[in-house]
């Protein structure tokens, strides 16, 4: 087998997780082991870091520190949201020609798979050998082909060990309660809201996904059955959830919404759409304690928050994209394949069947129109893992 | 030493912490092991029980089951936001003649406290012998007296942690963050989000608590100038900040607010003053990428994010209570004493001088306009214990 000689490139995209930089340690670890792999670079903030030549030399951290770092949440290497044209690719690898780098790796979600696509094919083109391997990050859980993302669990986490929370902290004060949970098109993080619930009558009551048109008239008639019944209501609310018309609901209550570089709306780090739900159950149900917390930035690499299988799993696909690059030679994107319970093995997929688009939560975890389905528990339980042992007293009414 | 022969009634008041339960099993536990209590009842949300004879016989809860339940965040016995006025405490004291409560240990904060005192007078008024002990409990850490409260060391951590992430996720990708952090009257949480800093580039680089006058003008300098000099600017900013009229600034933002039962303003569970504030920057500053979380019920009681020594503590002040009122036959808050590095001791100081006013961080814990001294990190590192190790890659720059 052939040994192709030269530097490695590794560089980490879109938000941070809590794991990600166990992807990004699990490259450089596996890489420096190759003798034929002379230096691992890491560009700094992404795809960025390659056009301007802003590199760390991490050949030379040392390992106690690389254990460190991949302990540590958020992106140590510095992300972006720069979306790379042809251009923007042909220009990275001019850069990489000119510095003899041949191994690329690059963590993140579907948009940076796009990008190693993009590459490739110009690589390709110019007749560069270049191995380009795009390792899964995403707490949005919306890959295709694998069957789930590293980031995901640890986020999943965060999301259950939060509606335990705020469910036995509305039963304590009740009221309405809504969170809003981080998912543009769809609902995986969302739906891990109901992992702690137990009893029929915990909450979150009502769900909320991107993957189920919205309508703020039918979530009222919701709220207000679940209220009337309970004396309280909690609810989990995906950022993206979307009208009729295919509109965010989002841009219906903030039309000047900023949008990113990829056209994207802003969702996260504000509280618009929780606020506007929240005064809409106010005043039409006439509902006094109505709170919202929107989650943000916080469940997406919380620390001290993260998921054993998540953690191993974010290690392993940084491993095994070097040993697919190097020892077999290959191009593509790290999946997952779920081979038990709980067991899974590592697999390259083409670059083009993950970029692009992503997967939606299947119907068949989907119950009515705003429940989860027990066959979802069993697919997350799990990447989420065991959450601390919470419990309710047990003891008799006094009867006077 | 007289042995007072009775009932005891514990109830939970206010907003739920993360280790209030504990203080409810302390009280539980203790009160169970003393033949002249008879019975130890649990009122359902707080002083509304009391008066509706809604109570749990916490005499039949198993051992385990209470140990389950002290290890749960939130209030498990319910709570309440009402203001027992002079009837109200009467008729409570009504119940306990009634049905032969000669105890009665409210875990609370300086609302509860007053609560305690009123009933305490009033007992004492018609004559019945009536221990109150008012158990100390508050995230916002600003009772007076004691140094410190249980349940903030916990609510401490979760804002230590995430402001340790959320400046890792702006370092990532640069913009202006702002964390909104609980407090109405006092920063002492606030203050909390300093204690990951570790380098003097590392934020919150701006830290705004209700003990200073909030200027807007002042506060887009301040943020433009953290933005020129770093690219980037992360914000810890109490929900509970005043302007120099002393008007909280969200009636500025919002004038229409909501009044709880206390005549106190609505802040949390919605995201109207950051919102605001990133408008704010946005608009006058230009600064494009602007995110704000508002971190709301999140803090107060995660599941699985508790200190050490805020659990031993929080079980401390309820077993202790019960010590206070049954062995030494006296009423009062009990009330935590630093005695080393670290250690503490118990004692009880009259209800008066607890209930009512609250205790602002003093002038020494702040540091500028802006920022946080060390001797406050010095005061509320044991409180919140050691959190995770995070690390930055220690790698040099490639030179071409």
């Amino acid at each position: 087998m052939r040994h192709l000689k030269g530097k490695a490139v590794v560089a980490q995209g879109g938000g941070p997780t809590a794991v990600i930089n166990q992807s990004l340690v699990g490259v450089v670890m596996e890489a420096r082991k190759w003798p034929f792999i002379t230096n691992v670079y890491g560009a700094r903030f992404g795809v960025r870091g390659i056009l301007k030549k802003d590199f760390l030399d991490l050949t030379l951290a040392t390992t106690h520190n690389l254990e460190m770092v991949a302990a540590t949440p958020s992106s140590a290497l510095g992300s972006t949201r720069d979306k790379p044209d042809e251009e923007y690719c042909a220009r990275m690898v001019a850069v990489f020609q000119k510095h003899g780098v041949r191994y690329f790796f690059y963590i993140g979600g579907n948009d940076s798979a796009e990008t190693c696509l993009i590459m490739d094919e110009y690589a390709q083109q110019v007749g560069y050998d270049l191995r380009v391997i795009h390792i899964p990050k995403t707490i949005d859980n919306d890959l295709l082909v694998t069957d789930h993302c590293p980031g995901f669990g640890s986020a999943a986490r965060f999301v259950t060990s939060a509606f335990a929370c705020l469910d036995m902290d509305n039963y304590a004060i009740p009221g309405v309660f809504i969170g809003v949970v981080m998912g543009r098109n769809t609902g995986w993080l969302t739906a891990s809201s109901v992992m702690a619930r137990r009893d029929p009558k915990d909450g979150p009551h009502l769900i909320y996904v991107p993957e189920r048109v919205f309508d703020t008239d039918r979530f009222l008639d919701d709220v207000e059955n679940v209220f009337s019944q309970n004396g309280r209501c909690v609810v989990a609310l995906s950022e993206g959830i979307v009208s009729s018309d295919g509109m965010p609901m989002l841009a219906k209550f903030q039309p000047e919404t900023e949008l990113d570089p990829f056209g994207n709306m802003q969702l996260s780090g504000r509280g618009t759409l929780g606020d506007a739900l929240s005064d809409q159950i106010k005043q039409r149900l006439k509902i006094k304690r109505v709170r919202c917390d929107t989650f943000g930035y916080l469940q997406r690499s919380f620390l001290g928050i993260t998921s054993e299988v998540d953690i191993s799993e974010a290690r392993d696909v940084g491993e095994t994209a070097v040993h697919f690059a190097s020892s077999h030679d290959q191009n593509g994107s790290v999946a997952i394949r779920r081979t038990g319970d709980y067991s899974v093995d590592y697999f390259l997929t083409p670059l083009e069947t993950v970029a692009r688009d992503t997967k939606p939560l299947p119907p068949e975890y989907l119950k009515g129109s705003h429940d989860i389905a027990e066959s979802f528990r069993y697919y997350a339980r799990p990447l989420i893992g065991t959450i601390p042992h919470f419990d309710r007293i047990i003891a008799p009414p006094v009867v006077f």
